[in-house]
């Protein structure tokens, strides 16, 4: 089961990085739909919420705070961004980082609560557990692949 | 394990209903990136990707066979498209048969090989299983159901 997560999770990066190899950060800079989210928005809105996950999965605290409220509080174009450049290479730090912090996690600590569920809580609903936090994290990387994949196609 | 997959079958697929909730069929006809996929045949392709996965996990004949051409070999605009209403119907149906089918399955059923691997095959790749067919599925819903969201965004 864990190792079904897992795979599940190194397919969701694979799947992404694949179409971001193909994206010159010119593309980036471009919006996927008009007035919409650009795809240098996109990029550095996964590192902000796999840094959060890190965080609530009790395996690290934030390493880019300040992108707590660039990437998700805020809109793109609310605030200019880090270029594209800088977010490729802490994305691809970053994928190294939470693939080793996972790596260390024995099964009973994946099924063991997360930080957002209290103790008391947690006897009630032991479905919310770090596994769970990993599996909503991979759907929302594939929500954001598939806007990824518009990028690439509309200015190709 | 099983009941895992099945809720995040469940969740890929509410919020994907719930965002088709709040689009038209006017909506709908229109393209998603200029010259890309339009609602209409994102929500046909789904359900041809679903029909045909009932029939690779042994559960069901194809419902609608010539929709594996229009929706899946095809890219949208090579032929005339179903008008919406009907997809939206076909859509809830072919929903509320696969919770069905899911439900007879026995724990043991869904670690059982899929239809696309001989009995050869799976003794040394277990993995491919029937829930890991779903799996698959679910990262192919939330994939599009992150463009279907663009097109409501963006005509809103």
């Amino acid at each position: 089961m864990v190792s079904m997560v897992l795979k599940g999770w190194d397919n969701a990066l694979r799947e992404w990085d694949d179409l971001l190899a193909g994206i010159s950060d010119e593309q980036l800079a471009k919006e996927i739909v008009l007035g919409r989210n650009r795809g240098v928005y996109l990029l550095g809105h996964l590192i902000a919420v796999h840094d959060e996950m890190l965080k609530i999965l009790g395996l690290a605290d934030l390493q880019y705070p300040e992108w707590q409220t660039l990437f998700i509080q805020l809109p793109d174009r609310s605030a200019p961004l880090p270029p594209a450049a800088l977010l490729r290479t802490t994305w691809k730090q970053q994928c190294d980082l939470i693939r080793n912090k996972f790596r260390q996690l024995t099964v009973g600590q994946w099924f063991d609560r997360h930080r957002l569920i209290s103790a008391e809580n947690f006897v009630n609903e032991p479905h919310r557990n770090r596994l769970n936090v990993v599996l909503t994290r991979i759907a929302h990387v594939h929500h954001h692949t598939g806007q990824l994949a518009l990028l690439q196609q509309a200015t190709a």
